[in-house]
C-alpha cells in the first residue's frame, strides 16, 4: 500500500491534469493499493494541510482539460525558509504534514522555482518525484517540458491572426510572447507564424538592425513586417548595464512592456505606426495540444513507475527522445537558456529571420 | 458587358475575400462578360487610380483566407471633402476615375465610415452596391455583419484559455474585447465564454455592482471571476460627463485602456490582483468561421444579382433571416447599438451575468 | 419551491450541457428554491426511475463540454405505447415516476422523435417544456436548433482538410455529411467549405448533371472537384420509386452509403477515381462552438423563465431572431425541410454550385 | 548561379509548402543567384518535362498552406524501370530533363516509395537532396517526418469528438486512423485522445483480449470504450498466414476495412453495437500545425545549406533532436517500424492501454 501526495505549483499550464492522470492511472493499474492526497494550491496546501483524498474517478476525463484540478499558487523559494505571517516555519510544516499523513512520496509538478523547493524537501529527507511543467521550456535537465508546445500553438495562432490584418493594412505588428528569461517560446512561435524579426532575451538586439530589416522588406515589396518579441527581450545597451542599473531603469520605465518600447523606437526612426498585441495569459490556458497530452502522459507513467519501484529524488525528464530520470539536485537552480549559436537559430537566420544582432 | 470596381475599406476583417469571391463568382457564372477592377487599399485606390484587373482565377481559393487581397486603409469621411496634401479634390478624383474606367458599378465592402463615403458617392451619381463588413456588428439596416461571428469565435477562445488559468489560480481576470462604441461582440463572446460580468458601452457600469458580484461569487465558493470588458465600456460617472469633459478626461487618463482602470478599482476596493488580457487585433484576423463564409458568400451572390439587374444604391443586408437590400441613405451615418432592454440582455441577466447596472 | 425533472433524449449533440446549465442557472439565480432531478439516459431514466439529484455545482463548468452529463438514448416513439420486455407500460411508468417525485415540470432536450414523446406526455397531463436539440436543424417551429452550427463547423473543417489534398492530387472527393432526411447541414457545410456540388435529400439528383459539372470544371482548368453529399441524398430515379420499392432497393444495396454509389457512378462514367470521406459521428461531438453556446444558453434561460412563470406545454424556439414559445402540438410529428426554392439555394446556384437538378 | 529542381511526390501531407519555402528562402537570402524549376505532379513532371519557373514570390505566404503548390502524384517505384504506355523510358526521360535544364540539384520531398526513386536517380548520377515527408513517420533514418504531428492533431481531434458522443451513449466506438504498415500515428493519436485500446500493425491483436478490456471497463463503471485502430491492424491468426494467404484472404474480405471486422467480432462476442468512424484523407489535409511548420522550415533551411555547399546524395533528417544528413542509400527501401518493446509502448501499457497482445 502506497500513500502518495500530489501538488501542482507555480503558474499553471496545459497538460498538468494529463500528467497527474498519468501518474494515478499507472498506480491504479499496477494492482498496488494506493491512497492519493491532493494538496490544494501548490505548496500552500502542503504547508497548511489542505488536501483532498482523490480516487481514480477524479482523474477520469481530465486528459484534455486545461489548468489543474488541484489549483496552484506561487510559493516563492526565496522566502520558503522565512516564517509565515503567523510565525509558522513553512519547511517544518511541510515535513510535519508529510509525516503525519505517512506519505511514501510527494509528486510535485512545477517549474523552476518549484524545483528548488522540491529539492530542498528532498534534502530534508522527503521522498520526492517531480515532473517538468512550464510553457517556457527552460527547465534544466530535460529537452522538453509539458505546456510548451501548447503555448507555441496559441502564440502561433495569435501571429497567424495578426498576419492577415498586417498584410491587409501594410503595417508593422509586434506580437509579445511570454518568456521573461528565455526565448524558446518566442523563437518557435515566431518561426511557426512566419515572423520576420524575432527578439529573445538571449540575443540582445540592436534597434538599427530591426529597422534595417523592416526597410529591406519594404524595398523588396513586402509592405508589412511581423515581429515576435519575448517579454524579456533586451537591447544591447540595456544588456550592458549592471543588474542594479537595469532594475533602476525599469523603475522609471514609461512603457507597459518592452514591446511598446520597440514599437516606439521604430515609430521614431521610421515614422511607421506599429501595433502591439499581447496574447498574455491565454498562452497558459485551454486544452493541451495532442503533443503535450502524449508527452505528459508518458512522463506521468514513468513517474508512477519510479514510485512503484521506490526510486525517489528525481525529476522525470526527456533527453534525446527518451524519458529519463534526472537527479533533483542537478535540476534545481539552473535555467536552460537558448544558445545563440544553436543550430535552430542558424537555421532561422538562413530563412532570413532577423534577431537584431 | 459589365465593368465593375471593387474595394475594401476600413479595418480589415474575416470573410472580406469570401464576400468578394461571392460577387465575382456570381458575375462569372451569369454568362455576362465582366471586367473587374480591384482598387488597392480602399478608397485610396479609387482616389489615386491604383487598381488591378482581376479575373475569376484571382478569387479562386480565397473563401477561407483572412484579410483582403485588395488591401485596405482608413479614409476618414470627416476629411473626404478636404483636398489631399497635394491639393487634389478627393471626391472629384474618385468620380473621374470611375468615369474614366467607364465603370457600371462600384462595390464597396466596408463598415460605418465607409458607408458614409459610399452614400456620398451615390449622391454624386455613381452606381454603388455595398456589403456590410465589420466585426462590431454595428451597421444600421442589417441584423448581422460578416466578420462578427469570426471575431466572437476568437474572443471566446481567449476567454476559454483564460478560464482554465483563472480557475487554477482563483483569480479575477479581465478580457478586453474589441468595440469602442457598441457591445455586441463583448456580449456574445462573454456569454459564450461563460463570463460572470460583462461591461459594454451601452450599459454604463457602477464599479460597486461589479465588486458586489465578485464577492457574491466568492461567498458561494467560486474563487475566480471572469470579466469581459468592451474597449468602450464606461462608468456611470463618466457617462454623465459631457462629451467635452469625457474627452478631457481621456487626455490625462493614466491607464492604457478602460480594462486597466476597472482592474485598478477592483484592486483598490478588494485587495485582489486583477489580470488583464487584450487579444486586440487578433480578433480581426485569421480564417473566417464557417458561419461567416456562408453568410458573406450569400451576401456576395445577392450583390452580384443586383449588379446584373442594374439595381444600385443599396447595401445588401440581412433582416429576419432573409437577405434584403437596404437603401444606402438609410444606412449611412447611423449606428446599431445594443438595446439595454433587449431580450438577449435580459436572458444574460437571468443566467446571473452582471452588467454593472 | 419547484421540483424539476431534466432529460436529454435521442442522438447527443453539442451544447446539450450548455442548454441545461442555462435552465438551472436561471432557476438558481431566481431566488426560488428548486430541486433538480436528472433522469439518466433519456426517457429510459424516466421510465425506470433512474435519476440523480443535481445541484448548481453539477452544472458549473459544463458550458463548453460536449455530450450530455445525463447520458442519452433513443426511445423510439413508435413503440412507446407498447409494453417493455417485462410487460411494463412505459407511458404509465413515466407518469407514475413524475407524480411520485411530485415534479412541477419535466424539461426535455431532444429532436424530432423526442418531441413526439414529449407531446404525448403533455397530452397525458404532465407539465412539459422542451428545447430544440439536433445537428440536423430539422425541427418544426424554430429557425434554428442547437448543435447545428457546431456540426457545420466540424463538417466544414473536414471539407477544408480534403480541399488541400484534392487540389494537390487533382482528384474528385466526396465528403459525406450527416442528414438522412434533410439537407441543412450538408448545404451549409458545403457552402462554407467551397464544395462545387452539393447533394441533399430535398433535391433529387441526376448523375449526368453531376458529371457535367465535373467536366465543366475540368474544361476550365479546375482539376479537382469537391462534392458534399448528405447521407440521405437520393437520385431522381430512386425518388420516383414508391417508399416500398425504395426500401426493397436498400435491402440489396451493394454500397455502404449513397456516397459510394455516387462515387461508383462517376467512376463508371468518367474513369475518374473518386475518394469518399465520412466524418460520421465526429459531427455530433466535441465542444460546442461559441454560436451554439450563446444560443443554447439563451434558450435555457427562457425555458427557466417559463418554468418560473408556470407556463408549460411549449418548446422554446427561435423565429425571426427572437426567442419564442411554440406549442408542443405544433412541433410534434413535423419535419422542417429545406425548400428547393429557398433563397439560400438560389444564392448557392448563383455561386455556381451544382445540386444535380 | 544555381539551377534547382523541386518536386513533391506521393500522397500529399501538411507542411510540404513550408518545407519548400524553407529551401527557397535559404537560397534567396544566401545572395547566390538561383533559378527554381518546379516540376508538376511529382516525378511525372520530371518525366514529361512539365515544370514552372518559380520565384521567391511564389513561396511567400505558403508557410501555413496545406497541400503542395506543385501538385503531387504517385509514380510507383515498382514500375519506374518499365517504359510508359508510349514506350518512353522513364528513368532516361528524367535524366534527360535534368541535364537539358542544366540542373545543379533536384530536391525531392517524398515518403518511402519516393525515396527509392530518389536513390535510383542518385545512382544514375544526378545530384539529389531529399526531405522526409509523410504522415506515417515511417521513414528510415529520421526520428520524425513532417506531416506526422499535423496528422496526429487531426486524428486526435476526431477521437475527442467521438469521446463526448461515446460517453453520452455508453457505446463502443472505433476510430480508424491512417497507417497501413506502421502504427506511429495510431499510437500517438490514441494516447492523445485517451483511447482505451490501440491496435497497430506491429502488434497483432487477439480479439479476446480486446473484448476482455471492454468488459473490464464495464465492470468498473466505464460504460464506453474507445478503440483506435490503424488501417493495417492485424489479428494474431492473420499474422500467422503467409503473405500469399493474407492476400487471398483480402480478396474475399467482406468488410470495407479491418475496423469493421473488429467491430463485427466485438458485436458477435458481446452483443454490443460498435460504431466505426473513418476520418480518412482529412488526416493529410489542412494547415500544418506549428510543430510541423517549424520542423519543415528547419529541414528546408538545412537542405538549402547543403545545396549551397554542393553536398548531394542526402536526405535531411532529424536524430536525437539534431538535424542531420543521412546518405540516401541508407534510407531507401527500409521502413521504420514501431518496436513492440519500445518505451512508449510500455508507458502506454502502464497507463492501462490495451494493445490486444
Amino acid at each position: 500500500m502506497k500513500r502518495i501526495g500530489l501538488l501542482t505549483s507555480g503558474g499553471d499550464c496545459q497538460a498538468l491534469n494529463a500528467a497527474m492522470r498519468g501518474v494515478v492511472k499507472t498506480l491504479a493499474f499496477s494492482g498496488e493499493a494506493v491512497e492519493i492526497y491532493g494538496f490544494l494550491e501548490g505548496y500552500k496546501g502542503l504547508i497548511y494541510g489542505n488536501f483532498q483524498m482523490l480516487t481514480g474517478k477524479d482523474f477520469s476525463g481530465i486528459l484534455t482539460k486545461g489548468g489543474t484540478i488541484l489549483g496552484s499558487s506561487r510559493t516563492p523559494f526565496k522566502t520558503i525558509r522565512e516564517p509565515d505571517p503567523n510565525g509558522l516555519d513553512k519547511v517544518e510544516a511541510m515535513k510535519q504534514n508529510y509525516y503525519k499523513l505517512k506519505l511514501d512520496c510527494l509528486v510535485v509538478l512545477g517549474g523552476n522555482g518549484s524545483h528548488k523547493t522540491a529539492n530542498l524537501l528532498r534534502e530534508e529527507g522527503l521522498n520526492i518525484v517531480t515532473l517538468p511543467k512550464t510553457i517556457d521550456n527552460d527547465l534544466w535537465g530535460t529537452d522538453m517540458t509539458f505546456g510548451f508546445q501548447s503555448a507555441v500553438d496559441i502564440a502561433t495562432n495569435a501571429i497567424d491572426c495578426i498576419h492577415t490584418t498586417a498584410a491587409s493594412h501594410g503595417r508593422v505588428f509586434i506580437v509579445e510572447v511570454m518568456g521573461h528569461k528565455v526565448g524558446w517560446l518566442t523563437l518557435n512561435a515566431g518561426m511557426a507564424g512566419g515572423a520576420d524579426i524575432i527578439l529573445v532575451p538571449e540575443i540582445p538586439y540592436d534597434i538599427n538592425k530591426v529597422v534595417d530589416k523592416i526597410e529591406e522588406r519594404e524595398s523588396t515589396g513586402s509592405k508589412f513586417t511581423i515581429i515576435a518579441v519575448a517579454e524579456g527581450a533586451i537591447s544591447k545597451e540595456t544588456a550592458k548595464l549592471s543588474k542594479k542599473e537595469q532594475k533602476k531603469r525599469l523603475e522609471d520605465y514609461p512603457y507597459p512592456s518592452v514591446s511598446y518600447e520597440v514599437a516606439d523606437q521604430i515609430y521614431k526612426m521610421t515614422g511607421k505606426e506599429v501595433r502591439v498585441t499581447v496574447p498574455g495569459h491565454t498562452q497558459r490556458g485551454g486544452s493541451p495540444c495532442p503533443y503535450d497530452r502524449v508527452f505528459a502522459s508518458r512522463l506521468g507513467a514513468e513517474a508512477g513507475k519510479l514510485i512503484l519501484e521506490g526510486e525517489y529524488g528525481f525529476m522525470v525528464g526527456y533527453r534525446n527522445r527518451e524519458i529519463v530520470k534526472v537527479p533533483l539536485d542537478e535540476v534545481a537552480g539552473k535555467l536552460k537558456y537558448l544558445d545563440p549559436d544553436a543550430r535552430i537559430i542558424k537555421e532561422a537566420k538562413l530563412l532570413g529571420i532577423c534577431f537584431g544582432d
